[in-house]
């Protein structure tokens, strides 16, 4: 597949490459370490970090490397998001195979510094080594004001449980990536006719596998809500990265609370009705990677957010628990929805 | 190699390992992203990262479990140390393969451990994923006042060249590693014997290479004398991780100085004038990997500096560059001391 001409990392070497890297990054000055400039006052550093192999997480089958980069970056800073922090800067490790081309390493970059641009966000620092495999492991930090941090274990009975948009988008993307063929209502059809027919929604579920969206916007909205009716924070929450079901799931159990969730309030999208069939439920609450954020919080905040984020939905309502020993959700088929290791393959 | 009754990760899973590994780590509330606390006033954040890959950087036949975890956080230490910034929390990535031994992720958490107890640090995040290749990833903020921090660019014309210790010992200590016999005086001798011959050089060469130190000690050492004698902080540097020479070089072309060196004034270690014979030099200049600091300083300061560090040694001056088009250093043969990529071997 790869040029011949094309040059390879080996060819022009670490320094070579670095030269090339260093128009993606801010001033970095190319000491030991980097500055990260000053703090603001009253806020609290969060730091998050993800490593992504070739592989497992991604592949040239299903992603270019602009979108390894974007995604990647978009990774860590739904993390940052999922505890209502701003970003502050990344730093990325990079670990290559000599034969990589030139021209990949700089699709990741330019991937990575679309994403940050879009978030107000840049890198600060890197690594670059030698690796068999193709390795990204990128640490993203954030500020948040202490007063207005969200974590998992702060919901609380009767609160409202809050997703800020659909499920199982990104599932349906990731098999319109890598299949050829699907079964639908029971026929055949070969992802050449399932774009034909349905172009706009083919395009938007790969758009959500190869781009997802950290959900910020979601934050400044609740900052605003809390503040313009001088309501207390009292939001709990993460983001569905794992998948809705575990994110509920997660919550509940930091949080010593049940789920009552109202399933006919989580729409199912067009797409993974089309492609699923059947097992769309099982797509919307286990397929992962979404990076939505699911909230937990008072009801009359939920009402306002909602109104004014259309995307979002109300599904559920936190629940006493009758014992400790676990957390349950009415209705909810509990299963192990994560593996690294062993024989599942993750999908990122 | 490995008992096949072993528990590998792929038999506990990630949750299972996460759970083992909890034990390390300081209060980290399993949320998206690790708070990481307040910082102080008038301090600059600093962050670095090092991906260190088997095979690479590592290798079972030369580094323990432990081993591999203590030099990947003194790795990173080091670079923080070399900013003049004391550390402030850690995050590790860490991607394993299925069949990996529990017990070798146990002891590169025992061994990270330890070195950020010593060092009066602690981890506060991390992520954990499935890859084909045993790979860490770590990320270490650090705090710097602003008006005390080291770089590469602030050295003048007059400084002396300080190193806070001995080059060449970590090289020395790779050697007895991964050979099993060397040619000492033009004689063949096996490893057995020359570590029967010098029973203590080997053990301390074999030590720098397993366990680097990075030089807090000498940051504190500059605070204490300049501020005893009212001197202003005016200190260039950095870590010797990638050799002797090439950080004299950096420092040289980040300061457009040149370097006059005195070759006398840098003691060669006497396992590696064992070892290497006519090559001694080499070793000391290009090596790598001994962490120690180079640093740029006053006169004044460097001699009260290596009265009290007995370790530390001036080993020459910064004098005026005659043109700007590169550094040189007066009798150093300049040479590339280190490419990650192509044919070379890193020794990390």
């Amino acid at each position: 597949m790869t040029n011949p001409n094309t040059p390879r990392v080996t060819d022009i070497g670490e320094r070579g490459l670095l030269k090339i890297l260093q128009q993606y990054c801010g001033e970095m000055v190319g000491d030991d370490a980097a500055p990260m400039g000053a703090t603001l006052p009253d806020r609290q550093m969060v730091v998050t970090t993800d490593m992504l192999i070739d592989g497992v997480h991604f592949s040239d089958r299903t992603t270019s490397a602009e979108d390894v980069g974007w995604r990647a970056v978009a990774v860590n800073l739904s993390d940052l998001a999922a505890m209502g922090a701003q970003p502050w800067g990344l730093v990325i490790a990079l670990g290559l195979p000599p034969e990589t081309p030139v021209s990949w390493v700089e699709g990741v970059y330019r991937g990575m510094a679309a994403c940050m641009q879009t978030y107000g966000t840049q890198l600060v620092g890197g690594d670059t080594v030698r690796s068999p495999i193709k390795t990204l492991s990128i640490t993203a930090f954030g500020q948040v004001d202490h007063r207005q941090i969200i974590q998992r274990h702060r919901a609380r009975v009767g609160d409202a449980i809050v997703i800020t948009g659909e499920h199982g988008l990104s599932r349906a993307g990731l098999e319109l990536l890598s299949q050829n063929s699907f079964a639908i209502a029971g026929q055949k059809m070969d992802l050449h006719k399932v774009k034909e027919l349905y172009p706009h929604l083919v395009t938007m579920a790969e758009r959500s596998h190869q781009r997802p969206i950290p959900r910020f916007d979601a934050i400044t909205l609740l900052q605003d809500i809390t503040q313009e009716y001088g309501w207390d924070w009292a939001i709990a929450g993460m983001d569905s990265s794992d998948g809705l079901a575990d994110a509920i799931t997660q919550i509940c159990q930091a949080s010593q609370v049940d789920a009552d969730i109202d399933w006919s309030a989580i729409s199912i999208p067009e797409i993974v009705q089309i492609l699923a069939g059947d097992r769309a439920r099982d797509w919307v609450l286990y397929g992962g990677e979404d990076f939505e954020l699911v909230l937990f919080m008072p009801m009359e905040i939920a009402i306002k957010f909602v109104e004014r984020m259309p995307s979002a939905m109300i599904i559920g309502r936190a629940i006493a628990k009758p014992n400790h020993d676990s957390a349950s959700i009415a209705g909810l088929e509990m299963r192990s929805t994560f593996q690294h290791f062993g024989t599942s393959i993750s999908p990122i």
